[in-house]
């Protein structure tokens, strides 16, 4: 089969590679229904995460059991399933906490390369949650977004502790974190504000459930979301970005005894301890421990009560992946879905 | 009235000040039934924390009210009374929610100089929470020690989520290292441990309720910790030092999904942004909002649940002050109570 592979800073190509093959009896090998780009994806795209090797592509991925190894007792063949990008046993007593995605026999499912036609699932009893029938095709890439970008928007919601009656605010208008205001709105906010300078951006946060938008940076956001809060800060505040900038002004835009919920996959940040110590924010963030979430997401797609699939807003066969990447990184496009 | 005041490096004299008048009708004067050194105000007596001119020290204290602001309306003249080392107005968004050291109008209460026969308490209704009657003298230490060491470890205790069938882990064997050791025990934890090498600390963490010592250090005290818990970590880490070593100690020894509350006040800690994001643990910390606990704390003194007294081991009279801090700066003593 043909699978993405990154080359260096900027050069995927969509390349021949080895069938993934069950190789422990717990896992299975899914034929994908569709895979994505992640924001993510950009820090190796960049060059900002050096890969030293040719390296497949993609951590994102829902589709249809081919084959099942030996061990697997749940999962069928034939079923429809969304996992995780961090395979999990779901039962050590980190997963029974809720943090499978440091799962004691955690592993990163990106390894065999998602953005492919066919993908090797590690620990498939514990990591994939299969739909009760086939969904509809116009669902899939609201049910592909529950693997990371909706599951992680959703986890930093929780990580902030969003719920009724509480002012949200979120940094980062990546497709994270407009998932994270389409969760903050599931979970209840009273007020949602999104920060963003970009119109299409700015149009999808609220129809995801935003009321107000913010379009400064750095001390200006922070001065104008406490504007917003009398002076006080937002309760919760999601931090959906990885830069010192966007993990400072997270902090800042917090009210004291308020939580921050960090995803952005931190880079060169350095958190200030005396800083954070007079904040007396409550700060907590990390891979977004989807399988917890994931049922209650597949449910709410199913149930149209959500409808993330918009993060997408460009398709293309998986054999355009490199046209997929480049709209991300020139930010002409927010996440790309790519159909095999 | 003569009071401590410190010159500059080690350098504390008891010397003349001016008596503490009513400034603001929200005002009351206290006359100090005991006052103590904290390990905080080390931080200014070994030149860490530099001042630039002679400053009035101590911030922890009980006492009977003797002067009434004409605006206060629940202290009264004759009252026994334990506060916070912020005054607070208990009654905003922020001291609503539990975080009275951030109240919109917080003042630093020993910004008067704690350590001294009269204080000023500014915004008392806030601040000061009375006993029933005047207590008999064994019960001072305990009650003092709610004004902030207590107060302090418990709301590390707190912060990191110390609950029924956890695991905490204590980094810190000062007094309010021990009172998080005490606050654990009361909040049902069921297993604690103390990270110490000296024996009277020893002795006192298990007096508190400590079932396990841990006397390495640094990466040899996370291992510790880890072969102590299945190779999970801690549930629950409570950080009251203030360095960056005591800060990753507490983190490293945290489970993924699990809390560090941190209480020592940060100098020169930077959180790396990676390492905590792939920790995953919650952390929250910051100046203890003692308020919020102090009726639960005052009572539990009252009825002699509890007798966090016992981390002063040195009593001496107000006028000894340099003895006191010396004796704490070189660890002769875990803490110093002073009698006017």
């Amino acid at each position: 089969m043909k699978g993405a592979v990154l080359y260096g800073p900027r050069d995927i190509r969509y390349v021949e590679r080895a069938e993934p093959k069950i190789i422990e009896p717990t896992d299975v090998i899914l034929r994908m229904s569709a895979t994505c780009v992640c924001g993510s994806d950009l820090w190796p795209y960049r060059g900002i995460d050096a890969r030293s090797q040719p390296t497949p592509m993609g951590h994102e991925y829902c589709g249809v059991v081919e084959e099942v190894g030996a061990a697997v007792k749940t999962v069928r063949r034939g079923q429809f399933v969304v996992g995780s990008f961090f395979a999990s046993d779901n039962s050590c007593a980190i997963c029974q906490a809720g943090y499978q995605s440091r799962c004691v026999h955690a592993e990163y499912v990106g390894a065999g390369g998602a953005q492919a036609p066919l993908l090797r699932v590690p620990l498939a009893d514990g990591t994939l949650v299969a739909t009760p029938e086939l969904p509809p095709d116009e669902l899939i890439p609201g049910l592909l977004a529950g693997s990371d970008v909706l599951g992680t928007g959703w986890f930093g919601a929780d990580a902030a502790a969003v719920g009724p009656g509480k002012t949200v605010a979120v940094v980062g208008d990546g497709a994270v974190g407009l998932c994270a205001v389409l969760s903050a709105r599931q979970l209840g906010a009273e007020r949602i504000i999104m920060m963003s300078r970009h119109a299409p951006r700015q149009n999808l946060a609220r129809a995801f459930g935003a009321t107000d938008i913010v379009t400064e940076r750095g001390d200006e956001a922070v001065a104008m979301i406490k504007e917003l809060t009398a002076g006080l800060g937002a309760h919760s505040v999601v931090e959906a970005v990885g830069t010192q900038e966007s993990m400072m002004q997270a902090i800042r835009c917090t009210r004291s005894g308020g939580h921050v919920g960090f995803v952005g996959v931190a880079h060169g940040v350095e958190v200030p301890g005396q800083e954070l110590f007079y904040a007396e924010v409550h700060l907590h963030g990390g891979p977004a421990p989807v399988r917890r979430f994931l049922p209650k997401l597949i449910d709410l797609v199913l149930n149209r009560k959500i409808a993330p699939g918009k993060v997408f807003d460009l398709t293309l066969p998986l054999e355009q992946v490199a046209e997929g990447y480049r709209a991300m990184d020139e930010r002409r496009a927010i996440k790309t879905l790519l159909l095999p």
